[in-house]
């Protein structure tokens, strides 16, 4: 991949790319594309029956990522526009729509985040990770309504009942935290052994969704190094992101590291708060990386 | 206490239940009241704040009791005509209203099944154990707004921003089991030790407010036998029934005994399901008692 900065750089940058090309895959094509210097990745829910119905389920920013893996991702975007939020919506819809889309899948955009216009990236035709946060402020279970969906069952009928799509709202924020078995201090080198304790928070607008983290466990290299995630909901997302910030602050996981404490510092940097926060987010700001040593007992 | 079937038995009735008074309390005096056969517990949650705003944030059902002690309780119920529910509710604003109250608080009705009339019991000035369902059902944080209040905040401005009444919804189904370290198979004493296993469920439209239960925890003698308080949510009283099911079949608690396995009866049998349950359910139902060995593994 090269960026072309300047009209002058466009002839010797593509014959780079061009041979770099030919020498890797035996073929000197190139794609050209638009170059997103403040992108915001911005994704849309669908869910599409086999009668020819298909809804969105709103949008979740994701633009908090670490070499293109996703770190913390919300719904809805505070960051968006009322007309830009639906007119990506719409888009996502008509895309999914002409191609008879089924089951649960997301359409992807990268939102300029100085013009304000979006580009289609590409669609992922499955359940992903980050869907907890659309569930969260739509109140419908996406797993359950694919499977219902696969069954043959109608979107908008017993037992699935989703609403049309006028009424289809978003109640509140949430926030994901992807709680993983890796060291911020090296580089994310993921951590393996047996987590000694294993302490989870609780309480009013915190989901979990873990599997593989209890006292107990025994973490090997050869998985995903995901232990858990957390939602945290709130009427806000001031609230969401405070609910958040307590509820890291709760976890116990001792034995292997995790990325908790770099979690901690993600979430309360300003950037973050403000929805300014775009895809090089991680990489341009080294203050995530600068821990404190915790000074609550216990941790 | 003494219940007067038939009017020839007042008198009676009446001088046993004095001599009893005059003989423990050195006072004859006797409380009269009519008695409710087939009674539903009904409570309404109330907040109010220091400049005059006080709403209701509906009602909630825990006619599920042993011994007066709330086992499962509900949001909203799903037994109360719309009618019923709207007037008890009303009635409860009314009655804090004129207290002038101030935070959080509980009024109790009870509802006659056979009539369909309700009487009110007592008010609980506090956050009630079963608050949650009401927190899951109009996504309102009790104990932060009761906080808030205290602190001078109104109830319809920021940071609380409670909207006006007629604005209050209930969105689904809440349901919230307390989990205890009492064993079910011998009249619910309470059991301590070390919990050697400790797994709790997870996912979309779960609620844990836990505290003492973890592995490694002791329980002692010393305090109250709640480990763990579990909330279901779902967008209907089916949804919320079949996802508490789960869950409890997910815990994983070893060393002590609990009540989970009643709790699974109590939740799956046909008078909870349908809405019928009253006071007197657990008490006459022994088949709640009846506990197959699990057939699943690890459990």
């Amino acid at each position: 991949m090269r960026v072309v900065e300047k009209p002058q750089d466009l002839q010797s940058k593509l014959e780079e790319a061009q041979r770099e090309a030919g020498a890797a895959f035996g073929r000197p094509e190139v794609f050209v594309e638009r170059y997103i210097k403040r992108a915001k990745h911005i994704e849309v829910q669908i869910i599409g029956d086999k009668h020819g119905n298909l809804v969105h389920l709103w949008e979740r920013d994701c633009s908090v990522q670490r070499r293109h893996q996703k770190v913390v991702e919300v719904a809805p975007s505070w960051s968006l526009t009322r007309k830009l939020r639906q007119d990506i919506c719409e888009a996502a819809v008509r895309l999914m729509k002409s191609a008879n889309y089924i089951a649960a899948g997301t359409v992807e955009f990268l939102v300029d985040a100085d013009r304000g216009d979006f580009f289609f990236i590409e669609v992922n035709p499955r359940v992903q990770v980050e869907h907890t946060v659309t569930e969260q402020v739509t109140g419908i279970d996406i797993v359950k309504t694919q499977i219902l969906v696969a069954q043959g069952f109608k979107l908008h009928e017993p037992p699935i009942n989703i609403p049309p799509q006028d009424q289809i709202q978003t109640h509140g924020t949430a926030i994901q935290c992807r709680i993983t078995s890796e060291d911020p201090e090296n580089k994310f080198i993921p951590d393996y052994g047996r987590i000694s304790t294993y302490r989870s928070p609780a309480g009013f607008g915190i989901r979990l969704d873990g599997g593989s983290a209890f006292s107990g466990a025994v973490i090997t290299p050869y998985f995903d190094s995901l232990l858990v995630k957390l939602t945290a909901w709130g009427q806000t997302p001031h609230d969401a992101i405070r609910r958040a910030d307590r509820a890291l602050r709760e976890f116990r996981v001792r034995g292997v590291k995790s990325n908790i404490p770099f979690l901690e510092n993600l979430i309360n940097h300003p950037a973050f708060i403000d929805g300014s926060a775009t895809t090089t987010f991680i990489d341009t700001h080294p203050e995530l990386f600068k821990f404190t040593p915790p000074s609550r007992p216990g941790h």
